[in-house]
């Protein structure tokens, strides 16, 4: 059923491990199902800063402190440092990085920034270009709200289409060296637009980026879904999700019990988060707390943790602009080949 | 005299080849000493777009495509497009991605981008993740000046430090296979912020960062000035370049006639641009012509290019924020040990 594909996939040698991870979320996520994983829940979610862009930056430092204190190592061992986020020219993971001593990459790939940047850091450790670096990404309801859509005294209704931007973080150290579970495969994604124009429907925009990435994947890795214990989407929310569901079955690909959403698990229902969770701190909080926290326990032996983005501007939707996606996937496995 | 230092350096075992590169400029830059040296010069910097944002996104597709042909190669065998620029959620590239079909890596270094994606490029080919990558990036002076300072039809008068943003776009296919300059080495730049705060005042922002790479360059590969043919850096423009000079001296290396600032030779002192030019283009331009030009025919034989980025957004400086620098540097060879 496939064509000739390009491939897409790239096959890690060394198989980068996941020695430190940490995540950090707002009052409201820790009111969630996840919040007996998480690592740090913030009782304000200000962080004791003056203004939510700088209580953003506090909380990408306080992740890649704590991934860094979880990974039993110091400061001085990490020697790169790959994050972005959210917000224009990506300033939290900026002035989190001139917080620390470490050579800096910013990245973007909106809401997909935690499986960009883990598929990057893996290609840069496997590579031996770097030891050990760190991965990491943020988002906060509050920053994102006002950027993206409208001021947060105005108070307006949200329609029923829409997602709650989970105010978290998390970061991810990989080294070439040390125990935990490794990354073994990277899906580098297209960018992928069905003509979405609506900014309320974020899942529907990024669902068809997902689905070409799973493809890709499937294809590169002759692999299915049944092969995963978990296939983890980042925040496609629950219409994106269903969509995704809709759009791998008239491929042929049936995505069962074992495919979850990030943005459908860190909420509950009764938290009036419409289709729910969304932003790069979504996908970054849930798999730096329950799933990786799996893994090493052995619960999971093998899962596909795939985050979709909608590459959009406030500037592109004025302009009359679709929403592109992209949908970056890697596959992490328990503790292997040691 | 240089403290330990961790090393921020990266040497290449396979020392990717720049088989193609290609440079678009604007009106403006096209009637500059650099005329003669790029692909392609716009005669209206709409570029036959209805918005100047969708122009920039017109120019990183052209600067692509041109590549690709001067590389002589299919679209297809490109096998990772890295991008990023200077607007809000690097629309210009994600958008221009969107116009291919090749997996894309969006990056965010603001006017550094040119050398960062270069040098992650280089270490995806060098780790043999990626046979061949393109690297591009862009910026307009009308989408900048709206995006970070005011409505073009305001008509500002500008500080004597100002800089004034390139429109250019340069792109550059990497590859382990082929002919041409070869990049040996990068230095991977720490966030670095001496406390200015003036957002008019770019150069000064940006040297500090340029003296920490330029530092750790030299000692981690045991060079000095006098080692490379030219050391180029993006957009310091005159006073940052000066400063840099005047900090180089105080560490105790002297930056002679080999060194040049992009921002300082792509306009003539009567083009009325004060500091130089600026902008993620303004380099990307420069070494996706002359530069490169000049190490195919032998005229250089090894260069130092770092370009420098001031990761500052509106609201980081309206929270009274200052401008943190960074700068990343890549060594290219005229073409070696084939």
């Amino acid at each position: 059923m496939e064509r000739k594909r390009k491939q897409q996939t790239v096959f890690f040698k060394k198989k980068p491990i996941i020695i430190g991870h940490y995540s950090v979320v707002g009052p409201k996520e820790g009111k969630g199902p996840l919040r007996d994983y998480f690592s740090e829940i913030a009782e304000d979610d200000f962080f004791e800063q003056e203004t939510y862009e700088k209580a953003e930056r506090v909380m990408i430092e306080k992740a890649l402190k704590g991934a860094v204190d979880n990974a039993n190592i110091r400061f001085d061992d990490v020697r790169l440092f790959l994050a972005g986020d959210l917000l224009n020219q990506i300033i939290s993971s900026s002035y989190a990085a001139r917080s620390i001593d470490i050579p800096y990459v910013g990245v973007f790939g909106a809401c997909s920034t935690m499986a960009e940047s883990l598929a990057l850091g893996a290609c840069l450790v496997d590579g031996e270009h770097f030891d050990t670096v760190a991965c990491a990404t943020s988002s906060h309801f509050s920053t994102a709200e006002r950027q993206f859509r409208y001021p947060l005294e105005l108070g307006n209704q949200r329609p029923p289409t829409s997602q709650w931007t989970v105010t978290g973080a998390g970061a991810t150290i990989l080294s070439c060296k040390g125990h935990g579970p490794r990354i073994t495969c990277a899906t580098f994604g297209k960018v992928t637009d069905y003509g979405i124009n609506d900014v309320n429907n974020m899942g529907a925009a990024m669902a068809p980026a997902a689905m070409n990435t799973l493809l890709a994947h499937f294809y590169d890795t002759k692999t299915t879904p049944e092969d995963y214990d978990l296939i983890l989407s980042g925040d496609l929310g629950k219409l994106g999700s269903e969509i995704l569901i809709d759009l791998m079955e008239d491929h042929g690909y049936k995505l069962g019990l074992n495919y979850k959403d990030c943005g459908q698990i860190i909420f509950k229902r009764n938290q009036n988060v419409l289709m729910g969770g969304s932003g790069c701190g979504c996908s970054a909080s849930v798999l730096n707390s329950i799933i990786l926290k799996r893994l090493i326990s052995g619960e999971y032996k093998k899962i596909l943790f795939m985050a979709t983005g909608a590459l959009l501007s406030t500037t592109s939707c004025q302009q009359g602009d679709t929403v592109p996606g992209i949908a970056h996937a890697i596959v992490i496995e328990g503790d292997i080949n040691e």
